[in-house]
């Protein structure tokens, strides 16, 4: 069977679905790989590579007689016109953002497989790429935050005297605030965190972070990640961080949820109690934002002089790192589909809608809408 | 006396000589300190702040009445006309680049001078401002490495397996070399680096860097900082570091000798040899560069895809500290210069000349060149 990986179109988007050192995986099981040609070149892998890694480079049209189309971003609904029925696109496929796709995919009778929908479960742990997505951000943030900084991160014993540490505050502890937090501590910074979920105060802590503790209640949700909260809620929060904000030297806000607008976590009030030179980095941009007036892919200063940087194509600025932990976990969905006859590869592929992690993760089939479980 | 602070003039200069902190060190010497208004704002310091330190702001003509004037940039020769005599300039100003600043102080009777020229000496370190300026220099250059990087520096466990950390090569040992190799180690890179004085290789290895030995002479100059070298010298050099920059994620070159051109210690040839996406960070090449191709102020990528990021105004990338050290060495200078009866200071200003550093930094006075040592 045929897998396929066409340029990624997304202007912004310099990631690619699949790097040369992966694709023996694929060939091992019996797989041939196609690759549009340049798709790697913005991630730094060049079609030579791939050549040599064993893949077919294709100037256009890889789609058409492809039986599994490997992308970063969803196809485009013209992409998936062009594709055969029973053909099947794995990508980073959201309900909630990605109908028009879904739709294309229900027309065209393609199977789409939403890379969001891996369930968080132990044995996904491996194909969880919003997890590996959102450790490229993370990183990315502090070192961000580092660099729009006039102040040094690191405590500092110089001749000319003592430089104290930056204060970094980070809000939501998931993987990307996890992340940042620990590469904030790598550069010397002073951190402390939040998150609405207690469960995190202690991996917070592990990292040497300080957790702030805020007397609200717990918002643990589904799949690891925050509940919604109320408006009163969310103003009591706001009301008892901003002493917090106002200290901060640094402040990194992660608290997106997939398919969800983001809670604005931080007035442009609370920002304004802020230094002058302080620095906000809202990976929530494109979500619509953590943090209020924070815009994506640009740098927002403020009246009282705090830089406001929005998030935009975030873990494509680590192209090449990003990409190589994207392959890898959708491979390792792929090679779930894989069948073996007597621990021999068949070199076909096959959905078993009994494995769980398959079943969430399948959105449309056969011409029509899955609904998980059925 | 009156110290005076004018606006820096250069643009893209945000450092000013005083920072609020230290004000009350002036003031409890007997000096009184006028700033000019919004002279610290680009480094984050605001006028009510050296208003509550106790010093004066006035809108503008900060020069003509005030003893010692206290400048990051030289004067520039319109602002040392408008001097009364005797006066005392403070600055980052250089014998070979200011020579026109220079020959304005003689001219108008203004004893200048040179942070530059401060020795190195041990009981001078607390006034070295070259010294301070290139911590900040060195900090930003590995966190631009980082930044500019498509690679994660640390090494990563992750549920989709490991990355490893990325490769930084650091040219030049000193101040500024030295505390990018901490910085990228802080990141977790691996580290190697090279420079011409053995001496350094100790001090590589104390950061849990690599030393790069190559086979050629030694070049300890005076004052710490490396020797020129024959051209025979340079080529074998560049011959031999060769491989090593290929291998590199990140190169971060640092030779810069003050008041000279920079050597050219990597050629284009040898960046093109580096994988695409690849970054080099040109800490010199305000002073004509390191590396063939480097433009000061500019991200230039080369034709296989390698940035190189060319330093401009660095220091001034981390505006707050760097104003903070480089006022803590001004003032630790201007302090051996004010007099004291009994240890009660007398608020008076006086150049002892018998004293090795006034000797040596002082370069005008009494409307004459100064020979060092007469």
């Amino acid at each position: 069977m045929l897998i396929a990986v066409p340029k990624e179109t997304k202007p912004g988007e310099k990631r690619v679905a699949l790097v040369p050192d992966i694709i023996s995986k694929l060939t091992k099981a019996g797989l041939e790989v196609v690759i549009e040609s340049q798709a790697g070149v913005k991630a730094e892998y060049s079609d030579q590579q791939f050549i040599d890694a064993g893949a077919k480079i294709k100037n256009s049209e890889v789609l058409s007689g492809s039986d599994v189309i490997l992308s970063v971003q969803p196809l485009t609904v013209n992409q998936i016109k062009s594709l055969k029925k029973g053909a099947i696109t794995i990508s980073f496929l959201s309900p909630t953002t990605a109908s028009d796709s879904i739709e294309a995919c229900v027309n065209a009778g393609v199977t789409a497989i939403s890379l969001e929908m891996v369930p968080r479960i132990s044995r996904a742990q491996s194909m969880d790429a919003l997890t590996s997505q959102a450790l490229c951000a993370g990183y990315k943030a502090a070192l961000v935050g580092a660099e729009l900084s006039p102040k040094f991160f690191p405590l500092l014993m110089t001749a000319a005297g003592t430089v104290t540490p930056a204060k970094v505050v980070v809000l939501g502890a998931g993987v990307a605030g996890l992340q940042s937090i620990a590469t904030a501590k790598r550069l010397g910074a002073v951190v402390s965190a939040y998150d609405v979920r207690p469960a995190s105060a202690d991996e917070v802590r592990s990292m040497g972070a300080k957790f702030i503790n805020l007397e609200l209640e717990a918002l643990e949700g589904a799949g690891g990640y925050a509940r919604e909260m109320t408006p009163e809620r969310a103003n009591k929060q706001r009301e008892l961080l901003a002493p917090y904000i106002a200290a901060a030297d640094v402040l990194i806000t992660t608290a997106a949820v997939p398919g969800r607008t983001a809670p604005i976590l931080v007035t442009s009030q609370m920002v304004s109690q802020m230094a002058p030179g302080s620095v906000v980095v809202d990976l929530a941009a494109e979500s619509g934002g953590n943090v209020e007036g924070s815009v994506a892919g640009e740098i927002v200063t403020n009246s009282s002089g705090v830089k406001i940087w929005g998030g935009k194509d975030v873990p494509s600025q680590l192209a090449f790192h990003a990409s190589m932990l994207f392959s890898r976990n959708v491979v390792n969905l792929l090679l779930l589909m894989t069948n073996t006859i007597d621990g021999k590869p068949t070199g076909l592929i096959e959905l078993n809608f009994s494995d769980e992690i398959i079943d969430a993760a399948t959105l449309t089939h056969n011409g029509q809408k899955r609904e998980r479980g059925k």
